[in-house]
């Protein structure tokens, strides 16, 4: 009788977890509550009882791998099956499992996406577990061997099953503009904030299809997955046919974040010119 | 574990029954069909098992009131949460509840609704239980005092949150055509079939919010609620801020239809006629 389960009615996150430090910890705590707000479910739990309930979930963990931490508030439990609601109180699922362990020497050969229109509701920014449109997509892509399906509303890219993408043409990178379309990505913001940090422009607008398929460079972003290139869609080679010189600094860029703060090197900033320049 | 809590991943069928009769069975368990092959669920029993085990349910049952039977078929559980999935046995749930008692005399009073934009996705047909939009508007009628929201997408009244919506304009009868943007109601298909026993022009037909407002009569119509008559839409009248006529044919209709299929009475068809002229 849960209406997580008779509804989805609920949202989630994924935080994920590297060395046992969540990254992203804050911002993925802030969305879980704009998704609550927008659905209108009190928080149960204060920022500090999140935390406190993440961090034991992660000390039961005996394996060294890093972890993605599944959280899930859905509205509760009534009594009778209908569509409205009283006070409910919350219920909370949190789940780790370990996440794949990704060598970038294998990630430069790149990943393969199918498009498909995009036929979700109008309030794409809320983080719910109605999902079923989303988990169609991706069993589609799924069939079709393909890492991702990224999804076109109107002729305009607007974001993956459950990624957000990112095109470059002529060193230029571009991502869908936040708002209903797309959920804003924790790791969509740390890739703007790496391209910024490298001096690489980067500009949220939208794009077509076109510009889709005729980008030097395709990403696609999210928690678990992080940054991957895309360089194949719908059979069609993107740019090369490999992962873009951008991809691999930003990449390069997000393992340094993850790990922890620290400055551009000015060797790295270096090559990043050298590699622009051509 | 389970999809349906998960990812909303499942389809799900309301049988109304009367005097343990159920209404509009086969009509139901091929929606039903429908909607596990648009979401790629096998279908885990044949036509014969499933009307067992609502017979079995319906057996359970101590009081005369007549139920509605909630049916609902996720994917099932996995061993990961993951959107994608491999050959997992579908989990069913069957409830049964008691139907509200409705007096047509009540019912002359009308109801009242509000409108809303249609954010859903565009796989409406689908009887999904990905449905927190349609939670979302009906707790919003709810906060409004209202018995449902009227949905508009790009201007075009589509559906009610949970019915099937009807206007009538000088004793014409029309209603969103069936396709991706509405659920093709039984209710809906019941109330087409009394209108045409009765004589009554019924087109299936899309028609803009103006219209809704200015109809001399709105309807809307679901396996629980039947049909019942709108007067008052965001708080304006709709024709004489009363049930109109054809309402109260169809109602009586249908009334016969629920009990046993039977002719209409040629006292029935004068009075039909009578009211039609005036």
């Amino acid at each position: 009788m849960d209406r997580g389960f008779l509804f989805g009615d609920g949202v989630y996150e994924v935080f994920p977890t590297y060395n046992n430090n969540i990254f992203g910890l804050d911002a993925h705590l802030n969305r879980l509550q704009e998704g609550l707000d927008a659905i209108k479910i009190k928080n149960p739990h204060s920022k500090n009882e999140w935390i406190n309930l993440i961090e034991k979930i992660l000390s039961f963990n005996s394996v060294s791998a890093d972890q993605a931490i599944y959280l899930q508030v859905s509205r509760g439990c009534d009594q009778n099956r209908k569509h409205t609601h009283g006070d409910l109180k919350p219920t909370v699922y949190i789940q780790a499992s370990t996440m794949p362990l990704r060598i970038k020497e294998e990630l430069l050969k790149g990943k393969t996406a199918i498009s498909r229109d995009d036929i979700r509701w109008s309030q794409c920014n809320t983080k719910a577990t109605s999902l079923l449109a989303n988990t169609m997509y991706a069993q589609e892509a799924k069939v079709e061997n393909a890492e991702e399906a990224i999804l076109c509303k109107d002729g305009i890219v607007t974001e993956g099953a459950s990624s957000n993408v990112f095109i470059v043409k002529n060193n230029l990178i571009s991502t869908h503009p936040k708002g209903p379309k797309i959920l804003p990505g924790i790791t969509r913001d740390a890739v703007i904030s790496c391209a910024k940090r490298l001096n690489l422009e980067v500009q949220e607008i939208t794009f077509d299809k076109d510009a889709l398929m005729n980008a030097d460079e395709v990403w696609i972003t999210s928690s678990t997955r992080e940054i991957l290139p895309i360089t194949l869609i719908d059979n069609k080679k993107i740019g090369t046919g490999n992962a873009g010189p951008l991809w691999s600094l930003i990449y390069d860029s997000f393992q340094d974040s993850k790990n922890a703060k620290r400055s551009v090197s000015g060797r790295r900033l270096k090559k990043i010119e050298s590699i622009i320049q051509n």
